[in-house]
Order: C-alpha cells, then sequence, then structure tokens
C-alpha cells in the first residue's frame, strides 16, 4: 500500500533535472496542430486562431492526496484531470498541460515514472500535449503544479456570470461517490494501520473508490451539448460540492436558485453507503466535493433538446436574485444554501 | 529580518480560499488588450493573433529562497522576473502570469500581502496582466508556481536550435554578481546568527545584493534587438550560468563554441568580492548562476550594428560540432566547458 515499498529505488539525483525531465517526458508524444513547440526551450510555442482558455491547480501531498491509498499513477491522471475539468468548464477543448513537480529525497525515479504514466495515460485519454514544466526538490513530500490550456471560439465560451431568471440548474452524471470513496478508503486506511495483514474487500465501494482515485472530466458532456446544439447560459465544475458552486454561479450571474432535493442524482452505491456511514446523501451532495461533473444554466426553450438524457439531470432553476439561494426538500421546505465546500485553508 | 517580526497578524483561514483570493488580487488591473476573462471564472481566456509563449516555474522555500535574509516583497518580484526572463528569451513579449502559492499555517496575511505587493509591482513594471492562480494550504513553507504567458511573431521567435558555425556568441550585461550577492547574504546570516545585535554593512556589495534579491529580466534586450534589427539566430536566459546555457545552445544547434575567458564582462563589485572570497571570477560568471542575462547567438553580417553597444558583449563565436565547446583562457589555453551549473536535484 505504501508507496515505499518498490523493489528497484534509483536515486533522482543521479540523473540531473534536465536528465530526468527527458527520461521522464520521453514516451510523450505531441498530437495537438496548435502546439509548435513543447518541452525543450526557454518556453513552449503554441498556435491557435481561437480564444486561449488557461487555468492552474496546485496539489500537495498531505493537503490534496495521501499516498497511503493513492496508488502514483491515479494521483498523475487525476492531477491532470481535475485541470482539464476546468477548461471544459468553459465549454472549452483542453489541448496542452504543463507539468511542474517538486519532490523530496524520499522519492525514486521508479516513483516518478509511476506518477509519470498516469499523466501520460491522461495525455493520451484527453488528447492532450504535454508541452512543459518544472522538475525540482523539496523539503517535504511531493507537490504537482499543472496549467492547462485550451481553445474555443469565442461564441461558444460559457462563463459562470451569464444565468438569467427562469434558467433551468442542469447537472451531469451524480454526486456524492468522490467525498463517500474518501471515507471508505480512510477507513480502511486505520484498519491497516491497526491490522497490517488485513486485506481490504472493496467490492461492494468500487464505484466511490474510483470516483475518488481515478475522476475523470467531462469532456464527454461539452461535446453531447454541441450535438444536441444546447449552449449553457453558465457553467462550473464542481469541485468543491454543488452547494459552493451553485452560489458561485448565482453571485456572478446576480440570480436566485431553487435547487430540489428530490432531484439532485445519486449513484445506489452513494445511497447504502451514506446508509452504512449514517451521513445525510443531500449533505453529501451539497458539500462533499471532487465529483468534477459539470453543473449549468440553459434556456427554458432548450429543455426538450436535453429531456431523457441519461447524463443530465435538471435540479432545479434560476430566480430572481432577491429570492435568494435554497434548497427545496422533499417536505417542501426552503432551506438556505450555505458554502461547506472544502475550503484549502481551513486549519 | 525574519517574517514573523510583523507587528498584525491575521490568519488566514479567517479569510478562506475565495475571499483571499479576492483580497490578495483585487488591487491587480488588466492592461493587455488580448487579455479577455482574468481571475474569476474556470479559466482565464486570451485572444492573440500571433503564437503563444508558455513557461512555468516552482520555486519552493529551502530549496530555492531563503527568508531569513529574503523579504517577501523581493521575493514576489524575483518569482514573476524569473518566469518573464524565459519568454523574452524566445525573443517574445511577456503579457500575462499565473500565480499559485502554497503556504504553512505560520504565515499571516500581512506576509501575503507583503509577496503580492511584490508581484503587483513586477506586473506594472513589465506590463503582465495577472490571470489566474490557486492559493491552497502547505504542511511546510512557502511555494510558489508561476506560469508566465507571452506572444511573438513567428518569424520572431528565436530558439535554442538555431545557432550556425561561425555565428558570434553574444551576452547582454555582465555576469556572476547574482551568484556572489547570495555568499554575501550567506555570510550576514551566520553572522546575525552567531551575534543578532550586529548590523551589516552591505554597502560595497550593493550591486551584488541587488543583483541577487531583485533581477530583472532583459526586456529592454529584446526591445534593443527590435531597434537594432537584428534577429538573434539562437537565444537562452541565463538561469543556471553561462557554460551549462552554452553547452545547452551548443547541442541543440549542432555547433561547438569557443568562448574567450577575456572577453566575459564583470561588474567592478564582481572581480572585488571574487578577490575577497578567494575564488575565481571566471568559475563565477560560468557557474554562478541566476544572473537572468541574454544570450544569444547572431550572424556574423550583424556585427556592425550590435557593435560597441554598452548593454551586449560578444563573448566568443560558434565552431564546427566536432571542434567541441571550449573556454580559451586568457593564456590562450583552450579547456573543455563542462555544465557546473546549478542542479536542483543534488543531494
Amino acid at each position: 500500500m505504501l508507496i515505499n515499498k518498490q523493489e528497484s529505488s534509483t536515486s533522482l539525483a543521479s540523473l540531473g533535472e534536465f536528465g530526468l525531465i527527458t527520461h521522464l517526458t520521453k514516451n510523450f508524444k505531441c498530437i495537438q496542430k496548435t502546439t509548435i513547440k513543447a518541452v525543450g526551450d526557454d518556453a513552449a510555442v503554441l498556435k491557435t486562431n481561437q480564444n486561449t482558455l488557461v487555468s492552474t491547480d496546485l496539489l500537495i501531498e498531505g493537503v490534496h492526496f495521501d499516498l497511503s491509498y493513492m496508488p502514483l499513477k491515479h494521483l498523475g491522471y487525476k492531477a491532470v484531470v481535475v485541470n482539464l475539468s476546468d477548461i471544459y468548464a468553459m465549454n472549452g477543448v483542453a489541448t496542452q498541460i504543463t507539468v511542474s513537480i517538486a519532490v523530496s529525497n524520499r522519492f525514486s525515479l521508479e516513483a516518478l515514472e509511476e506518477l509519470y504514466a498516469g499523466i501520460h495515460l491522461a495525455c493520451k485519454t484527453y488528447h492532450i500535449d504535454l508541452i512543459g514544466g518544472d522538475t525540482t526538490s523539496s523539503t517535504k513530500g511531493l507537490l504537482i503544479s499543472i496549467t492547462a490550456i485550451g481553445e474555443a471560439k469565442k461564441e461558444a465560451i460559457t462563463y459562470r456570470n451569464g444565468a438569467k431568471e427562469n434558467d433551468l440548474l442542469v447537472v451531469s452524471g451524480d454526486l456524492g461517490a468522490a467525498y463517500l470513496g474518501l471515507q471508505v478508503l480512510e477507513r480502511e486506511k486505520q484498519v491497516f494501520q491497526a491490522n497490517p495483514n488485513s486485506q481490504p474487500d472493496l467490492e461492494q465501494y468500487s464505484y466511490l473508490v474510483e470516483r475518488q482515485l481515478k475522476p475523470e472530466a467531462r469532456k464527454d458532456i461539452v461535446n453531447l451539448l454541441k450535438e444536441l446544439e444546447v449552449k449553457p447560459t453558465a457553467m462550473i465544475d464542481i469541485s468543491d460540492g454543488l452547494s459552493s458552486e451553485i452560489i458561485h454561479l448565482c453571485k456572478q450571474s446576480n440570480v436566485g436558485c431553487d435547487l430540489y432535493e428530490a432531484k439532485i442524482p445519486l449513484d445506489p452505491q452513494v445511497i447504502s453507503a451514506c446508509e452504512e456511514f449514517n451521513i445525510d446523501s443531500t449533505m453529501v451532495a451539497l458539500s462533499g466535493g471532487e465529483d468534477y461533473e459539470l453543473l449549468f444554466t440553459i434556456a427554458q426553450k432548450d429543455f426538450d433538446n436535453i429531456k431523457g438524457n441519461p447524463h443530465l439531470t435538471v435540479i432545479g432553476h434560476m430566480t430572481d436574485k432577491n429570492t435568494g439561494i435554497h434548497l427545496v426538500t422533499r417536505a417542501n421546505q426552503k432551506i438556505k444554501l450555505t458554502a461547506q465546500g472544502w475550503n484549502a485553508l481551513e486549519d
């Protein structure tokens, strides 16, 4: 379970910084026409006739991930995916990434090869070019800083501020699974620490664990909306939890919202795990985070185009700003929504 | 001298992640026409008709900087500048940056305000827009990850691989001062630790210390070359030391090089500090690093255009690949150049 267990171990210092970058990136091929020059010069060179989208995220060991249950290959994959998700949330096409890492001397070359295998897989899956980065040592743990670059035609770009009163609020996929996956893994870690010979059986939590360890970004939804000829009026990806993201959309669009508890899409594993952990499934969906689903608003006239689509669920509608932002419960009570999304700066 | 000494101290957790970003970036104004949307959505939106340049760097406390003598405002400034330097090294115009930081709970809001004051000053000085970033907690110290974005016409871009046999090797400014500034500061730190009442007198090292704490990127040289109508055949910025950068140019351009020791430009403070520290000034210029000068090659026909310019010095010429890469000493001996530039991954 722990990364120190690998059989062979090559020290990073033996390669040097440039040797290491060359080694780790040697299998990466560039496929995007917009990539003129990737790794190997002072800067990468890109050329698009569209608008360029840029988003960046910093992931820190001990804050954003725990290597005792997060395999390095999955971590590399997830680190890329969470960045791409921001590009798709603009209704854009992700095209390139830069990846910077800092590693303490407890990491071997083989460990970084695993990490880059995951990054490579994400690049292949999402058709992204790795165009640059930085590799250095850290005084503690592993840090990953990724910048994702994408493109979109001006008229396709979907900001957070375009939602209008009476627009429908739509979410892709289902919510809460990633958070519950984390709870399952944390529990297994406790069990493992108490008894290192225990064999975890995660079968019944497979979907939850996969959503936590190997999330996907909803590139497919961006393509689906194009096919359906629906342009969202506003869009955001769900990284911090549904509640926090709805508040972002409402504040930036100057509207209110009624969110219907009964409409929130939940996987059966989420429902049964919530019973087992004795937590409220609505609270998990609202505040869990890390689902990387897309949350967007559409004009009412577009409802027929998305109606019945298995990937999309209408969960509410936008109201006048003065009405406020509310959850309408199954008992038809209105509760004010507060942002309980994950706060990376909390003590 | 230490950052913990500030009088007021506001905890970061009290603001939350979004409150903190809003607070730190509220004084930043966007001035670039290519910035369509900066901070505040899932991704920034840019639009240029030229090629886009992208470069990224990761700076880690205890590896790249020491806050016991690096004021946070200077650190913010330097962190931006070293990234812009990579854009200028492509013969481009720097236009935007993203800034991600991770901080441990020993940092107060006031400390981050100082850091962002330096970032702000660099943005104003170099006409750069801050367009995004990420702010999170770290388990140890301060980390800064910056991605610099720039633009250049296709025909202006200068890669590392265009140097030709007989081209002249040219460097801007002078070399070695930043390294010696670091030696001076390290020595003062020792003195301060032994006797906290000592008052350092850095007057005679003012240039060296400034080159270490507040380097500038040579945007002016990119403009100067344009005025002089000289397009370098290859270019790189000197971050790791002259020796290592020459080897990069030669390897990527498939040429050799004769570098003349007597031609290497040194400031008088560098020469006197080398005598005081009893180190060889040529070694300092070759391996010191962090000078952020531009190193480039030009065709011989362009020599008349740069001749006598006080900002530029011809220090050698490119040779056949098989001749190798050599330093020609004052005694007219040829010594093979090796990359002794700073290796961030060394133990």
